[in-house]
């Protein structure tokens, strides 16, 4: 139908329903703390929590009071504390300081900017590099980075040469802006994107250092594209993704002609969903 | 949640999305006929006439006029002639009968009794032989009969004793009745269940052989459970399943004592389901 081939990498059936997993199982066993703060819009909230719960450590996860209800429902079933804040009112990183200060036994977890959390995701790009042979490109999410530094970290360990291409919502491009100038470019509030994934407000310094070099570019992706690839790998691939899973096969409707005759890996990042949402987007 | 482990065998990534490939290529090659045709309420249709398109042959369809849009959109659009039959004026052996009298060279193919479509099936069971020091036992759908005949075949060939049970819906359990009666039992008129890759009339022939004495038992199903185990499947499973790919663990819902504290392997068997449908019994 493309004029391309693709393969899905999934990680819809990862522990916890998306890729964070990876991630925060690597920081909270190697974090020396009993007792985690992280800011996240949910999955890596839930993937933290779990994380804790195997870990016997306990978490509290700052999390946008417009998250989908069923990210929350999550992190609490995990066994994780939810603190609610309203992102017109401070952001979460104002949040995350002041329960540091209320918990200073407590370390703060970074969702997508720590070593651990690069390394953690690199277990992805580890696997990847493993099926090289299968494809000619990956495509991936970008958010605060910590899945594409991670990707191209781990495809860099076992000398994969792999190229890595981001795919970013239009009206959060940050990194977009942040590689064509050369240094990081921030967004002045959350972006209201239908990818609730990838709502930060810049990249991370420590996914910067190692994006600006080893990306081979970032495709801007207007939400409608979000939506009808949701819907293209609902009813074409039988899989259920969130919509920020749904971002690379976007890049590739938003510049088809970048891929034409490849095989393109993409990463189906996460699954977990919000029904209601998920319904009225797939009637779009 | 369940007191038990659970194991999904999906087969709603498989080529065209359901199990039903694996018996309809291994058919197809083995006819000497270039011309088939088979009755199929969709799924056997769909993976038979891609199985004739990569073989260079040409198939015609016998479905129910009440099919899944979804499932008669996909016959054609693999290359396959569809031909419905309203099932209440007469049956699709009547139809095939018919048409099998109109063009004297084509094969008419059993989507569900005959050795080849057995043998197609028979590889799942050859995987999960291969997978048998993970589980205790396998719960997989019935309507023809041969997904349970081709995985008892598969198993046995690889010398796996692992326990295989049926799941089949109460208001159209011909194999469970035909189970106690120690014959073949009928369905007077297709059953409408809403698992509608299991309305047939009566196990066929061939595979009943292989049932009677292989299968470790048969679970009846209430309507209510299928729903709430489709429902299940796609929200804590993130796994998008047609309602027959719901069947197995409808069973486990239905008579949960049976399984606990085991390691139980559902086949979800495919994954093709239409929309509204399929948002229809998200809301129920």
């Amino acid at each position: 139908m493309l004029g391309l081939e693709i393969v899905i990498a999934s990680e819809t059936f990862q522990r916890t329903g998306s890729f964070k997993f990876r991630a925060a199982y690597n920081a909270a066993q190697n974090t020396t703390s009993d007792r985690l703060i992280a800011a996240s819009s949910g999955n890596f909230g839930q993937a933290l929590a779990y994380a804790c719960r195997l870990l016997g450590k306990q978490c509290t996860i700052v999390m946008p009071a417009n998250s989908a209800a069923i990210k929350i429902d999550a992190v609490r079933s995990y066994g994780g504390t939810v603190d609610l804040v309203d992102v017109k009112d401070k952001t979460r990183a104002q949040r995350i300081e002041e329960l540091a200060a209320k918990l200073p036994d407590a370390a703060v977890i970074s969702a997508y900017d720590d070593p651990f959390v690069i390394a953690g995701n690199a277990t992805l790009g580890e696997e990847l590099a493993e099926l090289s042979d299968q494809f000619d490109c990956i495509i991936a999410p970008i958010g605060g980075g910590g899945l594409i530094a991670g990707i191209i970290q781990g495809l860099q360990g076992k000398r994969c040469a792999l190229p890595v291409f981001a795919a970013e919502p239009e009206i959060a491009n940050d990194a977009a802006r942040s590689l064509r100038a050369g240094r990081l470019e921030r967004n002045e509030t959350e972006p209201q994107t239908v990818a609730d994934g990838v709502r930060t407000l810049s990249l991370g310094e420590h996914n910067w250092k190692i994006i600006k070099d080893g990306i081979a570019g970032i495709i801007e992706v207007p939400e409608h594209h979000i939506v009808a690839a949701l819907q293209a790998l609902f009813f074409q691939a039988n899989l259920k993704v969130e919509p920020t899973g749904a971002l690379a096969l976007a890049a590739v409707l938003s510049d088809r002609s970048h891929f034409l005759n490849q095989r393109v890996c993409l990463i189906a990042t996460g699954g977990n969903v919000d029904s209601a949402l998920f319904m009225q987007l797939l009637q779009a």
